[in-house]
């Protein structure tokens, strides 16, 4: 167990770049990342995990940067003969990903938990943070649309994020059980703080929120709570975020962000070019520069937003 | 329907490549294969039929060649990244081979049964001849050692054949029913023959004819039914088959297959090897070249199989 702890709250890709720098900087064992699950399906018969394995490809420095999912030096041999056989594809699975899926999938019919699984392939892929499912319990993230309801992978990928949202749903979030272990992290003495990665607020850190046990333990968490927006100028680095937010009547801005959060917000990291909203946030605000596109400017946001948070720090201890 | 109809018995590899001559010099449609699936296994949460797919990618002009099983062309990136990840590789799986296992695991999770699966992908890969997996049911072989009862693919493939054979079990044969189409075919009145290929016979046919089913089918067929020794000069051409005939105490030799098949057999394709075993084999014989090494030796030994059916041909039809 290392001596600092930190706890980083994250979807996929936008996340997984703030999770990297987290995890460049700190020592080994002091990083907690906590990935949505909402995300995760069973497809052409295998249980399959966007948000854990986007990060475990991260942590490993094994994921394709090019494609922005998957692994890096991929074959796509497999899609290629399920094409032939009729099969479906409009989910890609390259042929060295699928090995994660195939192990998934073999393990959980074992009986074994997701968590557990998790834990040994990033002990296997030499990952010094822990990474941890939200939950061992299914939750699924489902999109409300003019075209009606659809599972969450069927909206993103399937149809590429088009039919307009009218809601979004988080079957079994009230139910499900949050993962002990990131709990427990929640309320450690030495936890600096809780960083909400720069994900997706209703896609990909919503399902987490909507398990009772995280709300409730985000704010009974001494340590700060901070925020980095996902919103630069009003728009997202990636993904539907604006859109969906403009498809749900608010403003695709930081501040709809900040709000949402609402009181589980000690401080909130806003971008340069929102710098003129900070005044309307009424909470602790670090304006800098948020887009990270090398290792370097992951690395340089994750110190920033600790150093931030420190600058927050309610309890005395650290 | 073709107005021909021939009957194969097969295996995997060996008896494949007689069926790939009947398949080439046979009208389309004339040629039903019945495969053997007592080798059939679940690995890695997969349905896996080997001797069925062998089947498929030989007629499709897809087979490893060199392998001797799996597809021709065969990338191994998920075996490598399952490697990595700790998983289990005796039992080596291509990344196009995985397409098939992937979609027959969704497809008989979903409730379809394994003859309907076949005809869709032997449809899909263009193959003319009806290839039909001998039941639906489980069946499964086993095989008694020293080292206790293996499964199947255990003691062929894990343990490479090794451990000495006390005795085979065909697991759920006694209550399997015969696939209908291919009983069927049996009573057709323009069956011309049935032909037993040379596979083995204890671990690729018996499993087949320990069906009671398929037994007396054959036993009421009005065609003459043929086999072809896959034993020249007392060894097999590939696999354990002598070996095994050995440790069960019987002579490795094309007579002891001859008669293992016992009354079945109205005639005997014996290798020019073997010609001197003719005149105790108390059956019509026909005695000829049976290694193939080329498509043009298979369709040779086919050509020369059918024509010996014909000399035996019990009723006038045709």
């Amino acid at each position: 167990m290392s001596e600092r702890s930190v706890v980083a709250l994250s979807g996929g890709v936008g996340g997984a770049k703030l999770v990297l720098g987290l995890d460049r900087i700190l020592p080994p064992g002091a990083l907690t990342v906590i990935v949505n699950t909402g995300d995760d399906f069973e497809h052409l018969g295998l249980a399959i995990s966007p948000d854990i394995d986007t990060t475990l490809y991260t942590l490993a420095g094994l994921a394709n940067a090019q494609l922005g999912w998957g692994r890096a030096d991929e074959t796509w041999s497999f899609m290629a003969a399920l094409e032939e056989l009729g099969g479906e594809v409009w989910f890609r699975l390259g042929d060295k990903d699928l090995a994660l899926h195939i192990e998934r999938t073999r393990r959980r019919a074992a009986g074994q938990a997701l968590s557990r699984i998790v834990a040994d392939v990033a002990a296997r892929l030499g990952i010094g943070s822990r990474v941890l499912p939200m939950t061992d319990d299914p939750v699924r993230t489902r999109v409300r649309t003019a075209q009606g309801v659809l599972d969450f992978q069927h909206y993103f990928v399937r149809e590429r994020c088009a039919p307009a949202v009218s809601g979004i749903e988080y079957h079994g979030a009230e139910r499900a059980r949050a993962t002990p272990a990131g709990l427990a992290a929640l309320a450690e003495a030495q936890l600096e703080c809780v960083i909400l990665c720069p994900s997706n607020p209703y896609l990909s850190l919503e399902p987490l929120l909507a398990i009772p046990a995280w709300r409730e333990g985000l704010l009974a968490c001494p340590a700060p709570v901070v925020a980095v927006s996902p919103i630069i100028g009003g728009e997202a680095v990636k993904g539907p975020t604006a859109k969906i937010m403009r498809e749900l009547g608010l403003a695709s801005s930081a501040l709809t962000v900040a709000r949402h959060y609402g009181q589980l917000l000690d401080g909130f990291v806003l971008d340069e070019a929102d710098a003129a909203l900070a005044p309307q946030l009424q909470l602790p605000v670090h304006v800098t520069r948020t887009l990270m596109r090398t290792e370097e400017d992951k690395r340089l946001l994750a110190r920033e937003t600790l150093a931030f948070a420190a600058s927050l720090r309610r309890t005395g201890g650290g």
